[in-house]
């Protein structure tokens, strides 16, 4: 029904996460009848954004700079180094305003049944990042998951081997969250994790 | 917080339609760590299909040559023609199956309050395809709103004006839908335009 192209245009669209057959579709129509020269500038700088953004030599981040702007900050604390599972961890770390240390940013979580172990995911550049700089702490802020779990497990030994001290963020009840829309296991997690007062 | 050019990238992803903030940063690092390929074949698609793809000279409905693959098929009946107000009407009767007449799409539908008249929309290229051609009968296929029955309205005038058949497809209950969760509005529309049995 759709001409060649325009039905090439859709699956191509179908790449972008979230995306269905209906939701391209419509995406397709909007660019080719109500914003060409808005869809054409997305398709350059898709094109110019793939090939000019590389990972930060230093902590993973996605930039298009040798060293990202986060690891060049004059002002940041060098001694505490967060470990996130991708470049979005670091975005919402950031929004969030609190946290003043560097950043390494490794490529998901080890998952040995898909055959991703410590090299796939970047832990020998990380063992370098914390033998080389004056790390003193590491923050470990990976998923609530069994493989996240399991992948900070897996550094702490490498941490605690070189004596730095490990870490990890606070699992728990979100702030407003009412305790019966919490899952069972997020509110099983913040019990065991209660705190003195 | 991202470099400027992953910034840039997040921006235009957000023309498209339905995206917003959230989604658009998921989209950009998606295409930047796991599909670059794939990104960059859709930059490219995006371009090529903005650059070549236009209306078809009959109908209007989007296509890169200059009748599309409908207004040409030998099997279709060129006494009918159904108007539509875009080209995603023309995919969903096309998927419907039952129509096998041509289309004529307009762009949107009429509304004075913004300026958009009949030569906004392509009423009057419509006007010289009912005088030119062999058609019968014009189905109209509007939007039940008040700016496309008013757009319905219109047309029927300039129809019957060069005695040809005007006749617009039935509004009423979705099959399968039960009555408690069709609007008011549907419901009412249904009960006006009952049938004999
Ligand atoms: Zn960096
Ligand atoms: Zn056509």
């Amino acid at each position: 029904m759709l001409s060649p192209l325009i039905q090439e245009l859709v699956d191509a669209l179908r790449t972008l996460p979230g995306v269905g057959p209906k939701s391209a579709q419509r995406m397709a129509f909007f660019v080719l009848t109500q914003a060409q020269e808005k869809g054409h500038y997305l398709g350059h700088i898709l094109q110019k954004a793939i090939r000019q953004v590389k990972t930060c030599q230093r902590c993973r981040m996605l930039c298009e700079t040798d060293v990202c702007s986060i690891c060049k900050h004059v002002q940041r604390d060098k001694s505490i180094v967060c470990v996130v599972e991708s470049p979005a961890n670091v975005i919402a770390i950031e929004n969030a305003g609190m946290y003043q240390g560097l950043y390494f940013v490794l490529s998901g979580h080890l998952s040995p049944i898909d055959g991703i172990g410590p090299e796939e995911i970047g832990i020998e550049q990380f063992i370098q990042r914390i033998e080389d700089e004056e790390v003193r702490e590491v923050v470990l802020a990976l998923s609530a998951t069994v493989e996240g779990e399991a992948t900070a497990y897996y550094l702490v030994e490498l941490i605690k081997k070189r004596g730095l001290k490990a870490t990890r963020i606070a699992h728990g009840i979100p702030l407003g969250g009412e305790l019966e829309y919490v899952d069972e296991g997020t509110l099983a997690k913040a019990l065991l994790d209660r705190t003195n007062i």
